[in-house]
């Protein structure tokens, strides 16, 4: 009967294999349902402001998601200029796709996501990140990004995949199969950027990626960033070129500089700094990684 | 009645601004008992080893305590040379103990800790870190930290202030009165580095430990590491300088490689890199920082 007494205790809670929780005060549910490939909640939290949360797994915070979304698509872009067709694979609340459009020599991105239900959701309650979906620049494809890369004739400079952990409906998305798709479209000088883990908890399948990678590009490399609303909060992205390029030896910190703009997480010393990982990591990846430079 | 169903299901929680809880599956309670100053408890846990949480917060994880530990004592060690005596102030679990002894330039190593259950405790249960608690070049002290740099006359090179956030016993180490007598007690190229927060959850406290930082030390720096088992994972150390020493651009890479030491998350290349803040932490504290180099 104390005052404090919450009326209504409600969190959210997402599991890693079993022995990490993480709890959200959840003060709204604004988006609830089951559509055909996966459950989808957009909750509104005490702490982190808007939360998408797919089967279960925390996929983006109104509040962190400016990190994830800088460094899944600046890094890449920043490092090679010239980028003009960019595929989006995932990614259906429509933050990378915010960020790509950033870079005024991109003048087609598509986006490709399996859930219909993810885009419209998040166009109705994460404005924030969806309302670049509407940009003129923008093709939204509801298709299995799998299937697109195996049947397209069409040909891309950057493909980002942005896709959740190897579960459920992206669990293709880090075969070799797929990424052997991904390296037949991209331009001769053409990246892809994929999701790619925690190097502390799972560092099995990132090991997989690399090598699955490694397998049909020329250079492989992996960068390191912070995500605040994913398990340990150090998480990766692969980083993997189909010609020569380095996204550290031949990237240039002026581009930074003279675009002027304003960054919540990344600079060019950050870029650069992504790629230094710690020993650990070095360890368990060393030889799959293309030495930098 | 399914035979799948966990017959105890036992979990710790650890709480962060009423927002954001972190809970680990417990196999074992191996201790448990309120001292003067807290609530003590360590734990084996599913995923992570054993862990040591104090008043609710985890303090550390036998699975990733080497990130925190090799950063809080490296760090300043390999960019200072020629550091003799150190004095850790907190840190009662002698990790940061363990990595200082390493060093064989140090000749003798203070730990202050105020709550001699918390060494009694380690030494049973987390002998990984608190073995180096028995090195003969360790005194431990179970004295109030803030009391001890207020009377004594002993000088030291490089002080460790490795405490829990500022709630409860840890309070006053983050206060004014504190770093003014640490600069006194320190040598005149001496350097204290701190536990300094999350940049993302409390902005708030790790600027106003750079401001006090700042009243008393002539060059202070903040560096970042993943703290696997910290909220958010995205954690900070202040580093203050006495005199007029850089921890970037005084450091010399090759103290590293000569050393010829196995590390799990350090490296030269992480030293440097630790120093480049995200965007939106340089905006909260750029004007508390000493320019690197």
């Amino acid at each position: 009967m104390s005052s404090k007494k919450e009326p209504f205790n409600l969190w959210v809670e997402a599991d890693l294999q079993g022995t990490v929780r993480t709890r959200y005060r959840v003060t709204k549910t604004l988006f609830e349902a089951t559509s055909q490939f996966q459950h989808i909640a957009i909750v509104e939290t005490a702490g982190l402001g808007r939360m998408l949360i797919n089967d279960g797994d925390v996929m983006l915070s109104e509040r962190d998601e400016f990190v994830y979304h800088e460094m899944i698509t600046h890094v890449p872009l920043f490092a090679r200029p010239g980028v003009e067709r960019v595929l989006v694979i995932g990614g259906g609340d429509g933050g990378t796709v915010r960020e790509v459009l950033r870079h005024a020599r991109v003048r087609y991105c598509r986006l490709v996501e399996i859930d219909a239900m993810v885009v419209d959701a998040c166009k109705i309650h994460l404005p924030q990140t969806a309302a670049a979906l509407d940009d003129p620049r923008v093709e939204v494809a509801i298709e299995d990004g799998v299937a697109y890369v195996a049947r397209t004739q069409d040909r891309y400079d950057l493909v980002i995949v942005d896709s959740c952990d190897p579960e459920g409906p992206s669990e293709p998305l880090f075969g070799a199969e797929f990424y052997s798709n991904v390296h037949r479209i991209l331009s001769p000088d053409g990246v892809v950027v994929s999701h790619a883990h925690s190097p502390f908890y799972d560092a099995v399948a990132q090991a997989s990626l690399l090598r699955i990678l490694g397998d049909s590009f020329r250079r492989v490399q992996i960068y390191n960033y912070s995500n605040l609303t994913y398990p340990g909060g150090l998480w990766s992205f692969s980083f993997a070129s189909k010609g020569d390029f380095c996204p550290v030896g031949d990237f240039d910190a002026r581009r930074v500089e003279e675009s002027g703009w304003s960054f919540r997480y990344y600079s060019a010393a950050i870029h650069r700094a992504a790629f230094v990982l710690p020993e650990f990591q070095i360890k368990q990846l060393g030889e799959l990684l293309t030495p930098l430079g």
